[in-house]
């Protein structure tokens, strides 16, 4: 639909529709917002992004929770980690698959229709949901409700705070170099490494590099069913992309 | 109530309470998750800290919440920005007054009551309840209840994600010496910096000097009635405590 064309005759102007960006939090089904549980529930429309052939973390939270006619727009990933991001060919492809996302979402908004993007986590904080913000805003109405991070869940399951009086609490993602990773565990007081998957090797060498593989924590399946907390030195090679390492912080407490 | 004592004859032998550490997120009544807003609602018993004199921003939040009969404990500070964090008063003086909660918490879960205090944003994130969490843990039941940060609420309020791709998120506080704040906002891609209040000079001066004023963002009552998002370099030199400032990642985006 171009927003250029006139309406067709007699057919009565509709009202355009708005995408919601939902963070439904890290896992749990009680620990989404209020504002969240409400769009959820009475949506006609919901989106989510998923790996193919996977049910999805966010359409996994929101089990239960949606309308018996509701319309479901599963959006697949054309690649995940079969490229690296290094190749052109990574963003190419991706590009391509946010801008078909869009254009559907914004083609549902024209026509009169609420999208419900579920996300799990903030919408806002590494998520796939700002790639459609980014190319939506300014064509169509887009309201992100904000949410529980997967990293708040993940210090909650430790039951220990995660940062005291004037501590410096550093968010990076295991993706980055090995030196790097290395650098940032040493100069920060409490720490979140998120995106481990494959890379859990190189985040263990660098924490034990950065001498902190003694107060370091696996957090796996924050706040769901098998919910794990394991010291990292205990840790197996192999853990699923959505577990969260943790340092936590050792700042003033009178 | 000692609990070495052997109960009195003739009293039924009363089930201990729990102590709730209710994160009621950023400020919006909606965002309180479904559990905090079920706890929050039902409480007999409601704690919170705050300013003597004030409303306190955790009550305020709850505003319309309580039940008709609710009891409310305010725990009021003996001391904020009166003495220096560095005054070894200030530590002997919060010490005690935490002590002094904590006693009055315990005894209302040993005589079987559930007590629910009401944290501003998330309980484990700098926030005031880990004084009482690490006094009562093992002393009477704890529950803790994850909320949506005050940072997320300050992101959410700027309608820009505050990370992507790879970015290095810093959370650093203000109370930190200028120049660990000017080597720290140039060391990150994404910045927030907390507790501002009366050091908002400083902390401009370290923007400027971390060569970032212009992309600097200051948030004030997120997701609140009177929410401001100012560019700092026109921010005015008085800020409430609670107001956050943001730096946006510009990493990856396909």
């Amino acid at each position: 639909m171009n927003l250029l064309s006139p309406a067709p005759v007699f057919t009565p102007v509709a009202t355009c529709g708005t995408i919601h960006g939902v963070g439904l939090g890290p896992g749990a089904p009680d620990l989404l917002s209020v504002r969240a549980d409400r769009l959820v529930r009475g949506a006609r429309h919901v989106a989510y992004f998923r790996k193919a052939g996977r049910p999805g973390q966010a359409r996994r939270i929101a089990e239960g929770m949606l309308r018996a006619d509701v319309v479901e727009i599963a959006m697949e990933y054309p690649v995940t980690t079969e490229i690296p991001l290094t190749d052109p060919r990574y963003n190419e492809q991706l590009s391509s698959f946010y801008a078909e996302c869009t254009e559907r979402m914004a083609a549902l908004a024209h026509s009169g229709e609420d999208v419900v993007v579920l996300c799990e986590g903030d919408p806002f904080f590494y998520g796939s949901f700002m790639h459609l913000h980014s190319r939506l805003s300014g064509v169509v109405p887009v309201n992100v409700v904000p949410g529980i991070t997967g990293m708040a869940g993940a210090w909650n399951a430790t039951g220990v705070p995660i940062t005291w009086g004037d501590d410096v609490l550093t968010v990076a993602m295991a993706t980055l170099p090995e030196d790097e990773l290395v650098r940032r565990i040493r100069d920060t007081d409490a720490l979140v490494v998120m995106k481990i998957g494959r890379n859990l090797p190189k985040l263990r060498r660098a924490v034990a590099a950065a001498g902190r593989e003694d107060v370091a924590w696996l957090v796996e399946h924050a706040a769901m069913p098998g919910q794990r907390v394991t010291p990292l030195t205990k840790a197996e090679s192999v853990t699923p992309y959505f577990s969260i390492l943790l340092i936590h912080g050792q700042g003033r407490r009178p």
